[in-house]
């Protein structure tokens, strides 16, 4: 796994509060687990926030103890529950919030979630004098900053036991078949996804997909007897539908494909060994960066190992598919 | 598993063709080793048909060896490839396969399918001298004459793997799930899903659904901390598109329901150990039956123990639900 | 699933305790689910026994509530831990249980468990005026009175899932694997194993394996090209190293086969649909055959149907492996 | 993923064998595939050669065509099946290799295994003008020169697997569970099994246990209500039987532990999708690092990135354990 990095203890704490925010993803219960052991081996007290930026206003905490994270390293889902919090953008409410935690002695705040989660981390931060880290938890893998989330090899290997167990009525049917995966602007979990799958084509927001050319590839596969079925993976995109108008366009050319949108699965279900270790070694590494000094930034991967980066740049830039894992993609499948 | 039936053998055969026909179900592969595995211990040469109805017109089929069926027990879909087959239910088409099977010197035909592939081996079991015995081959166990039907039992733990996944948001979220299953005109899959899943409500054609009543249910239960998150698990129904009408409808009463379309990936996957098993006994038994001089028969089971039903009676009757078994989903959900 | 019984109501209960008892199998949970859910819903208080006998001897009771079985229907193991009791064999041990449960006005008694839990819960029947309830709980399927048994369907695809990946490396080196399987006394667990496995070979207690004649099979496989790699499944027996040995008996024969003892794996694990249906209908039959007036008997499966047998048969009689099962298995392997 | 190199094409092939040697490992498939599709598509013909060593010293080569490699990314074990082969420690044996190499117009070579197969590779390349890379396949991942090897994400979430079903065991019975796990000199699967199960404890060959603390600490957990179940994970070490003699000692102290040995079923399976991404990667680069003029190198992982280590090295050094990867695993379990 990851490089741990070398951290000098050098600041002291009360008590922490750690919450998960937005869509829930596979392996935030063992983050849970690793900054709430990790502030109790240090004499840290942690407190956990229900259901995010929304508990958190509702002062909705309870105290965690060793035995509260018992038992879940396995478990999907996030055991603080999480919730889409609109008002958090609005500074006044993020006001409200700095004052719950101030009133019950807090004064660090752990965040897992994706982008507008740890938007709402980096204001906290710069609006109140807890010091506050961010964990990127999304199946996306989309967050700038780091190369691995917490969630997304769990999302990959979900959405290919989907696919192998697809592939089975595909071949016995010789049809293609287009599944649908999550990723509203990025193609990162399509790409994967697609490359593990052994996958025909993928069809990511990056690049423009030329229809009649796909349209004519497959017909192509079929005539020369290359192939009469296959799978197809389409990340979502902006506009709901994109997989259905896909399938209706190749209808146009003769081709009679199924679609299969695989849905809120991808979220669900228990974490993947990687996903533990990544997450358990995050949730640990954010209490040891808070020890250093640290805050407003998020803890994330980077050339194979754990790094901070500035919460700043994290909600400025968006990350990029690496077109050479794109094009792997492409010389694999034929 | 199942008993099997006694039988003395009082006809030797040439040969024997099998085919798999309509939507592929989890554990054809088993069914057509136990049929070839059976027919070469006993001196009978097989012929495996490709594609189905289409194949057998189009005289497309190869000669069965041990080894053919190696080392498919635990594959989905199937070997023989599948179709469904309009033209088929036509006299004169039908004609054409007799011949192509009398040509091959092939004297008996084991379909497995559906109702309609069931229809059609009905069909050549009047039309010629070939005996026919009929397999049951679908997820949705919803052919008359037997309590089980090959795929059914993989479907539903495909299903349930999907479901237990989508809990873990769902609780994350407190949000309920409607979930929706393969069914369009039987209940079944979704009663035996809804029962495993401890699923709060089940929806199903056989009987009208109450959404005043559903949606107040789920009010109910948020407001006296019954429980804010949930499955409710729906058949698909003859008209596509309900599960989301009935979202639609929670919505106006105030939920905010997610919805989630299982599609393809219930009819594929390794086959579960029920699955093989009844799959190796109906087809093995399929062989001892067309020995004891059966035809026009379906190999299915009832109380307990595998036996003969009339292809007649079996594509005439139509199977309905226990209404105990739906009202023991009731029992159980609060 | 199997066919629900009709049965009118002719009794009250003020109380019903449940305890599982002996090796946990998975399917316990929706179990005791079915029983709290059935007695709650018919007016019924409900005592959870912790620990089994033990558990039961010490007055480790707690109150059920719908809620204490809320999300629980997809766990293994059971809520309400078990344990394995010697002291309840004896008469004066039984008379303390009975007192904890007539001071806590408990007038009937659900247990769930194997052979010897069944034996104890027929004592209580006879020596004191609380009506009890057997349901077969274990993986072996080896209890006399019942086709079926709580968690051996999972414990099958649990077997399974395993098999499905030593095939790989069988086949990949050419080796003949010997997989150890749960079954002490009885071949049931392992022959349904060994015909949805495609096993070589299945040896179990009931029948005793020609060493020679394997040997000398393999042998043959090898030469005739017949196959050289396979899976041959072994019911671990009375004495334990049985694997070994006949691992050591091939290699002088020389074969050179590796061996897996699957151990407890085969007992954990998310209980299958299969068994969460049985479990579930089990055990809200255990309460309807309480209400209608039945005592000292075990709810079980025979022809396809739920029914009661005398707990007195159940313990006197030995379940014996259906020989044509058996035959099944041989017949396909080749 | 990890980052891919820019390489340019420096050398033309005529024809690339490529080998899977030593125990087999999830994820050789994807590697061969990505090796095969790679060449075919830059023109290069492509030699599967079956059994290892072994069927390279029999002349044992077939051509694959990208059809070949169809339908295979999801399959554990490895199509060209593998073998271990003593005689090629010697040179005189080597020679006849690369006879048949040289004969066939084979002008490199990738061989896929763990340290000794590697060897062998270094050994042909120096002795030899054939290129030759080595790809490092182990689910042991103890490959000196990359973080990562083909086949130990899939063996980590297959222990898992076994391990979250066993926890249900451990928890009904209030029992403690020593799993035994591959590793043989290293504990990096152990370690990463142990975080990633939430383990009591962690037993590894790079550290000595302390068998007198453990029993103390498991017999302090029990008393102080800390927990009376658990899995302690270990490496199965130099001398078989490691695990049952912890176990003796535990009981000894008054604990009494379960073993559960997980064999074999650690090396099948469906490969992971990041196991498979990373096999089709390192398939796909080894062909261009040929035609970047590389031999006697492995291609490896570090730093996140995918990279040339010479085999001489990579054979040469023992891959050390993180000594903060095992702390880690210390600071979470309590």
């Amino acid at each position: 796994m990851y490089t741990l990095p070398d951290l000098e203890v050098l600041r002291d704490f009360n008590a922490i509060a750690i919450l998960t925010s937005g869509g829930d993803s596979p392996g935030m219960n063992p983050a849970i687990r690793g900054v709430v052991r990790a502030a109790l081996n240090n004499g840290i007290q942690v407190y956990g926030v229900q259901r995010g930026y929304s508990g958190l206003l509702a002062g909705d905490l309870r105290v965690m103890t060793s035995a509260s994270v018992r038992n879940i390293v396995q478990r999907g889902g996030t055991i603080l529950k999480s919730d889409r919090c609109e008002a958090f953008k609005q500074k006044e409410v993020r006001q409200q919030a700095i004052k719950v935690l101030e009133q019950n002695g807090i004064d660090a705040l752990v965040v897992i979630g994706g982008d507008g989660s740890l938007t709402g981390a980096h204001s906290l931060a710069e609006e109140s004098d807890i010091a506050v880290i961010g964990l990127p938890g999304t199946i996306d893998n989309d967050i700038f900053g780091t190369e691995d989330t917490i969630g997304f090899d769990t999302a990959v290997n979900t959405a290919l036991d989907a696919i192998d167990k697809i592939r089975d009525t595909a071949s016995s049917h010789e049809r293609y078949f287009l599944v649908e995966v999550m990723g509203r602007n990025s193609g990162f979990l399509a790409t994967h996804v697609g490359i593990a799958a052994g996958a025909e084509k993928v069809v990511v927001p990056e690049y423009e997909v030329q229809i009649e050319q796909l349209g004519q590839q497959l017909c192509d596969n079929r005539r020369s007897g290359k192939g009469s079925s296959g799978i197809i993976v389409v990340a979502e995109g902006q506009t709901p539908g994109l997989t259905y108008r896909l399938a209706q366009q190749l209808k146009q050319q003769g081709e009679e494909p199924r679609v299969c949108i695989l849905g809120h699965i991808q979220r669900g279900g228990r974490p993947s060994g990687h996903d533990r270790v990544l997450a358990s070694s995050l949730g640990a590494m954010a209490v040891r960066y808070l020890q250093a000094g640290y805050s407003d930034i998020m803890v994330g991967v980077a050339n194979g190992a754990i790094l901070d980066v500035p919460l700043d740049s994290v909600i400025r830039y968006r990350k990029g598919l690496d077109p050479k894992l794109f094009e792997l993609a492409l010389l694999l499948h034929k």
